[in-house]
């Protein structure tokens, strides 16, 4: 059993000239409002030998720490809501970039750097860091990197995962793991970087990361393409692909639902289309300065029209226009969070099981209650945001009792398809029923045996992924 | 300790229907001669419960075993010269390819089936598998996992690692891993699809892998480039990718030394150049159906040239002299066997760090005494096979004792510039040594932590990753 880390331990921390603050909202309160933390001590540590420090200290008073970047994450794996209140880590003050190695496609950046300040950084020296999405402003890459997040251009260039080189990490008994290498290669024992990320904070304390980066694109063109059906978008990316190769970097899904909200929340922002399609995507291409991004584009949209895949299209004009196509897209989350969500869901599927899922889910949904659906996302990575809303002029209160028979029933069809319960955004507190479900048992038991073996006393992170 | 699998615990395993068969040359012989395994049986399982079974067997008696694939690994991962002979478990009759999903640029393969045999199914649905290099027609892709194998594509296509969605595995306590997902997004716990892969065997068997394919590229240009030295050679690397993008699929180096080699060792071998440069480059590039490859390479080298980073260049005007070109390359390691290397290394470094490296070992190496250097190799990825050769007339076994100082010497300049010891052949039982003088102190205390967590009893390729 583990002791709260409480006003006493925040003196010995400060005893041991680690800064701590007591919690404040931020720190505490979840997103989407689901959960709220029970901690009271933030830790602010200014370097990785501090962090080491605080670990220890946890260690020896049995203190549990959760290891806190932005606080944007989804699944409740940086609030405990419930167990001895566990000291918040932050890496807050640990955000610098160590070091630009443009001529490398890589830089240094430690954990508190917001993706934001890295995708600055990779610009200044004419690169690009290309890990995005609505919250980069304040998810910070430790964070990002802990739960293995993606966002908008995973098709293209993968996932925090794919980006990582290197890490360093504080391990759960102190030790430092040096891994701040820049290599392409190295095949020398396991693969803690890949352990680490994506394992929620429970196996240590991610401080610093090798990241890469890729050459700017040189030509840029953006577009909402309209399509008859999900299942003709993905003809229509296969088509894509065929033509302009892997120089396709988003390819997301929105529905007519998706437009019907933006136009209640913000009547203000610009949308494509004046009629909003049944289903359309909002492509972007990228390419060297020797192929016409605009020009791929164009006729390959032909190519679609002629094939029946796509029936409309605006393709943006001007950087302003590509970002305010990027502005729709990424006000669908706070749109969803102000009509007010009865359940949300980050599966995803292999490609081809997408058209099927999405009709056998339209098909058998409605039995359950009356409900409005926004299913919008990644669709070229197979990741879906599948969120269920109620019919108009309810509210979600009213349903929030039926929020896990209709989780159930998604995530049933989707694991039956060969999907996932959780594509992007972890399992943290929110999906350990899901994981203890749909996990394979012999992944289980492999992952509580070294969960056992790295954190022994349980400091980490506990209560994520894990049931306490 | 364990036990010797001996005659009897043969018979053990044909009572539980498992075949087995004595052992012959390929399984305990490797390939350059510097080990000779103990091993007396082989066990043959042809499928996934079989192979839990062996893995429950071994378990039960405290036999060990090593997951073999096609025996071609270069740090005597697969043959165990010491210690109570451990079962050979061949994966040799799990070859099948299960499934080929084209739609999804996916296939799955047993982990039997060779790089050569994925290479075809993905070709048949004119399809991309990029896993490539010499040996590829014995290599198996359940070893290539293993060791997280690299070739001549890691460029473009990542390594093994990169190349693989999800596995299939028997662990230690023989549970079956189903982790066949064909997603390109799960975040569902740790990853422990990157902990097996590259771990060489002593975490568990891999049975099956889901892997990524690609388009086809529409159009390859293939050269050899002239280059004054490395360092022009990694501008001119640059140079292509800003030009052309991630269009670049390989980028090898040559030195005249490689060349010289092949004049000697294989006399009809055609060689691109009538006098062979200091230093040149094998690069390859791959386009889609709009971009012209072989203009594109033509244009850069162009200007290459007039920056000084190129001599001269042989563009291949066929596909059979693209072939002639690769057999070039792939003829080095072939003709440094018959040379007889006294020491081979499979270093990596930051490609910033590569020209300053192999000027500071082209300084101090000939202190040591008197050498032929061939340095070649995926100069793209920072990965060079650096090796060391008797003086001409004189053979390797005069030297074989200066052997581990020149080793130590190469490595030790790797190291110091953020390098690595091994880049794509793994640790197997050659490298434990500098894995214990190189490795990080917190990872091979978290290595060791795991491995004992997961495989008590030792039964997994005892003697590799490990001392005894």
């Amino acid at each position: 059993m583990l002791n709260a880390a409480d006003t006493s331990f925040a003196e010995q921390l400060e005893k041991a000239g680690i800064a701590t603050r007591p919690v404040t909202e931020p720190y505490v309160e979840e997103l989407r409002g689901n959960y709220r933390g029970l901690s009271e001590v933030v830790a602010l540590p200014v370097s990785t030998q501090e962090v080491a420090q605080v670990v220890r200290l946890c260690s020896q008073a049995r203190v549990g720490l959760i290891p806190f970047g932005g606080g944007t994450g989804l699944v409740a794996g940086q609030v405990a809501p419930a167990g001895p209140a566990p000291l918040i880590l932050s890496l807050e003050r640990m955000s610098e970039i160590r070091a630009v190695h443009a001529e490398e496609n890589s830089l240094i950046a430690e954990a508190g750097a917001t993706l934001a300040d890295i995708q600055s950084a990779a610009e200044e020296a004419n690169r690009l860091f290309p890990l995005s999405y609505a919250s980069q402003g304040s998810a910070r890459i430790g964070g990002a990197l802990s739960v293995n997040s993606g966002g908008l251009n995973v098709l293209r260039y993968g996932t925090a995962r794919d980006l990582c080189l290197g890490i360093e990490a504080v391990l759960p008994n102190g030790d430092i793991l040096h891994g701040l290498k820049r290599l392409r290669k190295d095949n020398t024992g396991y693969d803690l970087r890949n352990l680490l990320i994506g394992s929620e904070g429970t196996l240590g304390v991610i401080t610093a990361a090798a990241l890469k980066l890729f050459p700017r694109p040189a030509h840029v063109a953006t577009a909402f393409i309209a399509v008859p059906d999900p299942s003709a978008a993905l003809q229509m990316l296969s088509l894509f692909r065929g033509h302009i190769g892997d120089n396709v970097s988003a390819f997301e899904l929105i529905s007519a639902q998706a437009f019907a909200f933006l136009r209640t929340t913000h009547p203000d922002l610009r949308l494509p289309f004046d009629r909003d399609p049944a289903w359309c995507v909002l492509i972007e291409v990228g390419t060297g300065p020797s192929t016409d991004a605009e020009t791929a584009l164009a006729e390959t949209f032909e190519k679609a029209v002629t094939s029946g895949l796509a029936t409309d299209a605006r393709l943006a004009q001007s950087g302003q226009q590509r970002a305010e196509f990027w502005a729709v897209r990424e006000t669908i989350p706070e749109a969803n969070r102000k009509i007010g969500a009865i359940a949300s869901h980050d599966i995803a599927l292999p490609l081809g099981e997408v058209p099927a899922f999405l009709a056998e889910a339209d098909d058998t949904l409605p039995a359950l209650f009356p409900m409005r659906i926004n299913a919008f996302g990644h669709l070229g990575d197979g990741n879906l945001h599948y969120n269920i809303f109620p019919p108009e002029g309810e509210s979600r209160e009213a349903y929030r009792d039926k929020a896990p028979l209709v989780t159930r029933h998604i995530h049933d069809l989707a694991m039956a398809r060969g999907g996932t319960f959780s594509a992007e955004h972890g399992v943290g507190r929110a999906k350990i029923a899901d994981l203890e479900r749909y996990g394979d048992p012999a992944k289980l038991s492999a992952m509580r045996t070294i969960k056992q073996a790295l954190d022994p006393l349980g400091i980490m992170n506990p209560g994520a992924l894990f049931r306490d």
